[in-house]
């Protein structure tokens, strides 16, 4: 069984089938997490080059370990120690790349559409590692799986996606993977961050927190990126923190029984109070687990099977 | 057969032996990058250090790839992540890196003769990656490389380098290479970056690059480096492209039947027109993938057979 | 045989069975580093991760030979490249980390105690390389190395340390170290330089450098970090190089037969005159080679026999 797809490019139009094959394949890899020996020969021999145009700690480290894990050859390349500066252009970057015969490309930009057009220029497998507000379908990936962790189902549950859903990638992701796996999707924040297609796209808008919480058996809750400008789209931080932020409070005035994931780095006192960000509802370090786990999937299914 | 040196500085006094032992290696490795596993165990514990005191992309990917295909360990040490700023000399930083035990070292710097000093200081096999406007010699095998895998062979060809001669590594290590290998070679450009002992290197220079075109089998078109204040080299930039920029046009105008090289970064509509750029007479990006080949040559020879 | 300790935060308190069990086994490794093949399979499939808050060259450089040799996957994280500028806690990115099921930590950082803090928030092994002016284990491990080397012991032996020992964690380090193996240890430099518990430590204290090479088998000279201020502790540099640096002609007019360790990166003509740097008492380059020796022995005993 294999992807129908060389490219991990976004969850949009990826079939339920692609997504079973990649969450049961990680299922294999985050056991091999647990051993003393971490590492499997998988993807010896072939090179990897992590192409981050957007500085990231978590996402590039957790990609290096994947394809450490799997034994390829990693090389980074950060903008800081590019040419860019020498005015060479994204796509004669690409073209070079390709012709020095890598394999796979991973790669983070600030714009929408990045990844697609590598995939034009470029033979190797393009992994999509965060595109502007496009997509960033490994973290949808891994918020499914942790899901499905822990509640041993997709399929008919109901998940919130809580915060700044007109400026994240991370929100249109799950929404296609979600929706895909047969979840019931909707989304909750202020009205200037919830995009005007978002019904178009099968999605329930909560205004209201309390309700959110009511209502669903998962929040993804979003960081506020605060540098961002995001301050723009509501009256202020505190008046966020005031309508939308979750608080151990909230949690037990609305409901009991609720997951929570958050994808980092989470804004301590905005989006999560402190205790709801270690307390028992969340799963924010067990999704990094999984992280690692569900990129060695997409790596080894790219990497062999196409 | 091994090559008459521990250190490839540059190709100035390289004899045509060593030139072409590396030439006839690369043709090997070449092999080894068209197959799905890219990785071959020649230099298994060994380890090199790329010293990149200048920012680049592509020859420190380039060498970074050369280097974990052929199982070497590969650690990278750019400016900015130095201890430069604690005041400590290039010379203690090179006595620490051999105390390490260091087996090769790649080194670029914006000082001509530095390789040099280095090997003075250090028992590793010191390789130039460029050193200042003096050498940049495994860019000058790897064109060598090109034009002997389009044409055939060296010998007898006629080759011109086009562009800022006077403030070229690059120019200067394809001259010494070129003419060790028994092509005829000439320079074009505006006189103002025409170096005065260049005729000193048995080398004509052309003024017209009309001319260049029909009388050579090969241009060899440098970058204009427009962050070095070349601009204060001739009139304008647009003068430059009017008198010296290779289009489509005046190729068709002079002759059909050149070989055109350039090293990347590509400034389109500068040196070359866009269309010249990705058009039939250019092996720029078969350049590119020949480096690895050559550069995995250059770390073989020297990591194992001195 | 194994460490009392799964990390390696200090020297303070570790027994003195652990350092010469560190010492005995980084003599084994030293061995390795004279191979042409420096790579053992000890640490094949751990994963250590470089954490650097503070720009380092030949420390960072030395861990990562270490690792490397030992045939670990290392991941450097350093802080321009880090999403500390997305107001991430060290605690957030400890946690990320360890929920990567990374096995060995090796951290700098400007903060005292960021190394103990680590063992709490993480179950990977934990190893210094240097908090702000506590302690820098690893240093002190290799100049102990370095003179145990050179004399044959340390029991008895008698070695100051030189310079602003108020802000050195090398310093520190050393006494503590020195200590537990049974060398009387003082310190010299001016009375600026001195902290007040220093006799609390059992340390003598000398503010005449000529009497501390005339009393003293070893002097261990620290580096005066000029970018630190250090300036305000003393009335000038030139004051300082004339009462307290080096020279030739100090050592010879005092005493023939010293040893003369420093950390690096030197100032020449500050701490040390140039031709004590590069003359017959010091062993400078000797304690780079055996920082990578004793620094394997430190990631082997940790990250296997724990």
């Amino acid at each position: 069984m294999s992807l129908s797809s060389r490219h991990l490019l976004g969850l949009q139009g990826v079939p339920k089938e692609d997504i079973q094959l990649i969450l049961d394949t990680a299922t294999t890899f985050r056991e091999v997490l647990e051993r003393p020996i971490k590492r499997v020969p998988t993807l010896q021999g072939k090179t990897v080059v992590n192409l981050f145009y957007e500085s990231s700690t978590r996402t590039r480290i957790s990609f290096e370990l994947a394809e450490k894990r799997l034994s390829a050859d990693a090389i980074n390349f950060a903008v800081s120690t590019s040419s860019v500066n020498k005015g060479e252009s994204l796509k004669d970057t690409i073209r070079n790349i390709e012709a020095m015969k890598v394999d796979m490309v991973v790669i983070r930009h600030a714009a929408a559409g990045t990844p697609l057009m590598l995939t034009k220029l470029c033979d190797a497998n393009i992994i999509n590692a965060g595109d502007g507000i496009h997509e960033h379908p490994t973290q949808a990936l891994l918020d499914m799986y942790s899901i499905r962790e822990k509640l041993g189902r997709l399929d008919g549950l109901k998940v919130c996606i809580v915060g700044d859903i007109a400026h994240s990638r991370v929100a249109l992701s799950n929404i296609f993977g979600l929706k895909t796996m047969g979840a019931k999707v909707s989304v909750c924040g202020p009205s200037t961050m919830i995009p005007k297609y978002i019904e178009e796209l099968g999605v329930d808008v909560i205004y209201n927190i309390d309700e959110a919480i009511q209502e669903n058996d998962v929040l993804n809750v979003l960081r506020i990126q605060l540098e961002r400008k995001a301050r723009e789209y509501f009256p202020s931080i505190r008046e966020y923190v005031k309508y939308f932020g979750i608080t151990s409070e909230r949690l037990e005035r609305n409901k009991k029984d609720i997951l929570i994931l958050h994808p980092g780095p989470i804004n301590r006192g905005v989006e999560l109070s402190s205790d709801v960000a270690d307390g028992p509802y969340q799963i924010i370090l067990q999704q990094v687990t999984n992280g690692v786990a569900v990129r060695m999937a997409v790596l080894y299914l790219l990497g062999t099977l196409n």
